[in-house]
């Protein structure tokens, strides 16, 4: 058996968001149901070198198909300016559950903004108005082309604001949607009144202002990573219906982290999760709503999840590159 | 940027003990310094497959370089009859600690070997008879070769007794090492006779008795690993200077936990950590010291000083497969 290594192209080619959104629907429900396993983060901590590692192993069954794997995972805020490398860089070991021989190993980095991108669609897919057609984008990095490329399977959107205050990064992403999308730069409050937004911003001060949401819109906020951060104003979560997706893992580095912590936002004002919603326990989007907010942190269920979509879209189509790294390529016998 | 994969045959070829061995101290070493880092192993345990995962994320530090990574590994005891593949199987991601680019792939399995092999070499150097030259080994498995490689570079090895009743197995490990050793199959008790003796089996009930032991053998004890495993009879253990790597595995998963579990062996009974040993903290073997016995559990700050070890050696020796798993390979500065 050979295990297959896959480029950040090779998950960019083999993240197909068609199968990508419903395989993440699977772990949000397979987390619901108690058909999932998933240790806490574990974190190295290296002060002196500003950074840290973050390690997410997980397992999950959908039923049809499970998954297992790792994700090993940094942030390191001075890479760019000392290394011309990326802050955050990861690398997923996907295996079979059933004799967790390595599978594949691909890059974490790529694998990770497309499960983002394919948590924020199903979401979007609750929780959004069912005829929503336009997608507004806070913040235009490396996480915002997702959010587009996966919302956009869920949806019919043809109208899309992005707003950043770096200009380059705006032409950049106009340049790859234009062909396909109605898509304009414009303000924070242009992209607010959207029946979609997005917000991929790492700011510590809200930035989405309480009247510029419209009436009936679906927030997105994906950008809160760590204690401090949050993007939206509190009215905007207080007058919301607010879904998240762990309680643990949200009330301390999410987007509700800060009001929760100072008690502005407590658990009465938190609507479910988004387990709750897909195995249709709670309802999603119902005629009475108003806003609603999705404040998503990321769990290493998605990224198990969406390594088994590239990995068997890759074995499917022979991409990647075959290396024999236990030198077992002589043994094993096929469970398929 | 490119990440090196390395494969069972370059992690075998690039673990050359004579570097390994002092690499491994110093990883005991700083872990009593307390420049280590090494959260709790993760477990994903699948009964559903008989099986299970572990996570082992760690750093260390030791002064002159430093070394950061995971090893994911797994036990699945069906796997050999049903799958025809290994029981355990590892992989280890060799991260910069500096910036966290993955470093280095490599098999796990063979470094687990060569880092275990070591860290008996550590402890048979402090506390074997300075003029030992026999050893035994009972279990002539795949942790039996890098035992006797190991072990070889600290005491002038000429005379190996190896048991197993798996006469296959024996025939294997005397046709490897006939041209160097004078090597031959013995009983557990001729091998229990020598200077030095380490056992390496899965067993639950114990195989070395008291009266078996040389009166001043330094024993390593490499095979429990789990709760309910051990090799040496309690009075063995109780008779002998006991050195352990680490106080919650070893009372959890390795040779003691039978006894410390049963209350037949306490605290008081344990002579200290290969750490306090190494830092000079504690004597290694002193003239009035008769049995020695290192209850060896396995570390993972163990793995990434091995993984630095063999990184370093092929890095320098051009060995290897060079991938460019994250899309970097025009980026990064050299951080050397």
């Amino acid at each position: 058996m050979y295990t297959l290594l896959l480029n950040s192209d090779d998950v960019h080619e083999n993240a197909n968001m068609g199968d990508l959104v419903p395989a993440i629907e699977e772990a949000f429900a397979a987390f619901e149901r108690g058909d999932a396993q998933m240790p806490p983060k574990s974190y190295v901590d290296l002060p002196q070198y500003n950074g840290d590692f973050r390690s997410m192993p997980a397992y999950m069954d959908a039923g049809d198909w499970d998954a297992a794997g790792i994700k090993w995972v940094n942030v390191h805020p001075d890479n760019g300016d000392k290394f011309d490398l990326p802050t955050v860089m990861g690398t997923m070991v996907y295996s079979s559950p059933e004799t967790a021989f390595p599978l594949a190993i691909m890059d974490g980095t790529e694998l990770t903004m497309k499960r983002t991108g394919a948590a924020a669609a199903v979401a979007t897919d609750h929780l959004a108005v069912e005829d929503a057609t336009s997608l507004g984008i806070v913040g235009a990095g490396v996480q915002s082309y997702t959010q587009l490329e996966a919302i956009s399977t869920v949806r019919d959107i043809e109208e899309v604001v992005v707003s950043d205050l770096d200009e380059e990064r705006v032409a950049r992403f106009l340049d790859a949607f234009e062909d396909e999308f109605d898509v304009r730069a414009g303000s924070v409050e242009e992209a607010a009144a959207c029946d979609v937004l997005s917000t991929v911003t790492p700011v510590e001060s809200p930035i989405v202002p309480r009247d510029a949401v419209g009436e009936h819109t679906h927030i997105n906020a994906m950008g809160a990573d760590a204690e401090g951060k949050h993007e939206l104003a509190d009215e905007v979560l207080l007058d919301s219906k607010l879904v998240i997706d762990d309680h643990e893992q949200t009330t301390h580095s999410g987007e509700i982290n800060v009001p929760y912590g100072e008690g502005t936002l407590t658990d009465e004002d938190i609507y479910g999760a988004i387990g709750e919603i897909v195995v249709r326990e709670k309802a999603g989007r119902t005629a009475e709503d108003g806003i609603t907010v999705f404040d998503s942190t990321g769990l290493a269920i998605q990224d198990v999840a969406a390594a088994h979509v590239v990995y068997e879209h890759a074995d499917e189509n022979d991409n990647g590159y075959e290396f024999d790294l236990l030198g077992l390529a002589g043994q094993g016998r096929s469970e398929r």
